[in-house]
């Protein structure tokens, strides 16, 4: 794409390197004498080679995309004549990953991938293909989950993706359409992003902070077929933005990022709520999710389409009908005011508040490291091997904080912050 | 390149799809259930999603490519801010690789590279990148070289590397005609280039039996402005063609391979020889290069370009001025017909009769596993740090092989094979 617009107007090769600089400054926050790890697929390579400079530019030792390519994976399941070779995983590779980590280098991982690559494949390859991968990566897994290291994902746009969010265009425009979508999403396409970055990290922070101090003791939301209350797990933190990594660098893990978010009670949620958009999981779309809290566990759950697939997603165990996370995203975001779905996490997740079933966070509650699973459990911490969020944020939802003393305060009105949040 | 031709005449598409079958099948003779380990350039992807292809249909259970991209080794050398960046290597990567073979997997390797990527920059960070990078790689670089495990290595054409071969044309079509050349090189314009290889082998064969028959003591070259007797050591043994692996698995390391190849002795090399092809050597052109042995050893060197590098490179160290390796390639072998330099020791190495200078292949005497240095340098196997191929045949060129008893036979007349070879 050449950048032919006129210099006031930041064209596609500006942006993309505003991007990479984001990515590398802000993203990852790069030591000097740091070396990165990335992971990419081939179709991202423009903005790979952008990322790989800009850190070197920011003092990197070495910088070594790891390149996947969905023809290559694809090859497999089309080609493969044994079916134990979907249990194969390429561990050598993930234990050398890993190692690099501990060795103190950063993760960069370039978001891409066609949320559709493998709908058509086989389902048992598929999953037993994952179980492999992910019991195969775990090692390199937990130092990203554990923010032993500083790490990043940020989004590129690609072919199998775009034609998912704009299935009606054709390919060229649909990806040129979604990296505009990403540019505005992850704020480059102002003059300085990196100082654009530092702002919003202030009013993340900001917002926990107010949040934290206030120690709600539930949220009550109202909108549109929601009329919900969610108690918070005793001694939650907020988190969102910007965090300290083990290894003392703070890091800003996803771009883009709006979320502010914590661990809910597990036993304390009551009362029906309606998602505001469809929720994109392995393939299916599960649309105008409606579902009834009582004493925490959801106990009447209806969709308009999907509603099989999703009863199934609750029934995975016994945590998987009850919450995990709660986050508050403004109605405002610049994710929400594309008003695309993006079937991407990184995406739909920070385009309206939502709720997530299963597992919880243990970094969102209060000296959590110390404490005995059954004392977690007690505290509110639900426990599943899914967690699957969904939204229910919408212009139209407002949210009450409760506070310990049973003090009624409005947080959220027509999808906007209000008060001091 | 849309495959547009008469079928009759098989299309760019039908000879990339035999040369990676080639390579799955005759090249590494992959064993179903085997891993494969490729390394290859971005720009060789289509290449790669074939030969990804047709080792599943082999059998293969995971085949993992590790791209590596010119953008990406160039922009260490334009961007880094620190010198001691290139004093780091992806150790880890390499750790996993070498894990990787020693877990049974085979090793490919599609060669594509430009000769002269790094020709511009810093010789001193180069030469310490090579030097970190070999260190790092040494683990997994010796369970190749000590034939541990089935490899091969493949060529693709690709931009940096035609612009070497055809510097005077445009680069779309500078790219097809090395896509031609390579085709022609590796046997796979015809329709069956496996039975091919199969007969192709087979002569290799005949003729490293032939000459191991022979035991012969000494080669006598005649050509313009050669005059040259090389001994052979004792307990040579001539190889070529495919080989069987520690593994068990008999594979063609190199596509193409058209020599076969013995270690000389390094003490008894005499006479007058001169270069009948350019060598390529980092970056540098050295040609018409005349040199003088007496005793094995190199006494008069010329060169009518490069000389000053041709000299440094025999001062390297005591062995760099004596032979480690003769290698007999008939004049008439497809790489030679092309009448290209390719710039890439796979190719030239393999276009016309060569010779060696520095470190001797041990795998080219009898019993030299149990033999100490001492023992092995009495029969003339030479030591060095470096080897490098030089070109001295031409259809110009006749070769007598001398046996043990003073017979001197005729084994190459201008340029071909006579008698039993």
């Amino acid at each position: 794409m050449p950048d032919d617009l006129a210099p006031a107007i930041a064209g596609f090769e500006t942006k993309l390197d505003r991007l990479a600089a984001l990515a590398v400054r802000v993203g990852l926050n790069l030591r000097e004498g740091q070396e990165v790890v990335m992971t990419a697929s081939t179709e991202t390579l423009p903005l790979v080679r952008r990322i790989v400079a800009e850190a070197y530019k920011a003092g990197a030792t070495l910088v070594t995309p790891i390149l996947h390519d969905d023809a290559v994976a694809l090859a497999r399941y089309r080609h493969a004549t044994d079916d134990a070779a979907f249990d194969v995983a390429p561990a050598w590779l993930f234990e050398g990953i890993a190692g690099a980590f501990r060795a103190g280098a950063a993760r960069l991982a370039v978001v891409g991938e066609d949320p559709m690559l493998l709908a058509g494949e086989n389902p048992d390859r598929v999953a037993r293909a994952n179980r492999a991968r992910s019991k195969a990566y775990r090692p390199a897994l937990e130092l990203i989950t554990n923010f032993a290291i500083n790490w990043n994902l940020v989004p590129a746009s690609t072919p199998g993706w775009a034609r998912q969010v704009f299935p009606g265009l054709p390919e060229e425009e649909a990806v040129a359409r979604l990296w505009d979508a990403i540019f505005a999403a992850c704020r480059v396409d102002g003059p300085d992003p990196v100082a654009e970055w530092a702002a919003h990290n202030r009013t993340l922070h900001a917002r926990t902070e107010f949040l934290n101090g206030k120690n709600y003791r539930e949220l009550r939301y109202r909108g549109p077929g929601t009329e919900l209350t969610i108690g918070l797990a005793n001694g939650h933190l907020w988190a969102g933005g910007a965090e300290a990594a083990k290894n003392g660098i703070t890091c800003n893990p996803n771009i883009p990022t709006e979320e502010v978010f914590t661990t809910p009670h597990a036993g304390r949620v009551d009362g029906v709520v309606r998602s505001t958009k469809p929720l994109a999981y392995q393939g299916t779309l599960i649309e105008d999710i409606a579902v009834r809290f009582e004493g925490g566990r959801i106990v009447d759950a209806r969709a308009s389409r999907g509603e099989d697939v999703w009863r199934k997603v609750l029934d995975t165990d016994e945590g998987a009908a009850r919450l995990g996370e709660v986050a508050l995203v403004p109605h405002s975001s610049p994710i929400s005011r594309t008003g695309l779905l993006f079937r991407n996490t990184l995406f739909d997740e920070n385009a309206a508040s939502h709720i997530a079933i299963g597992q919880a966070y243990l970094t969102c509650l209060r000296d959590s490291a110390g404490a005995s699973p059954d004392e977690l459990t007690r505290r509110g911490a639900n426990t599943s091997l899914i967690h699957i969020d969904w939204m229910i944020g919408s212009g139209e939802m407002d949210v009450d904080g409760v506070t310990q003393g049973g003090e009624v305060e409005a947080l959220m009105r027509a999808g906007e912050f209000v008060g001091g949040a």
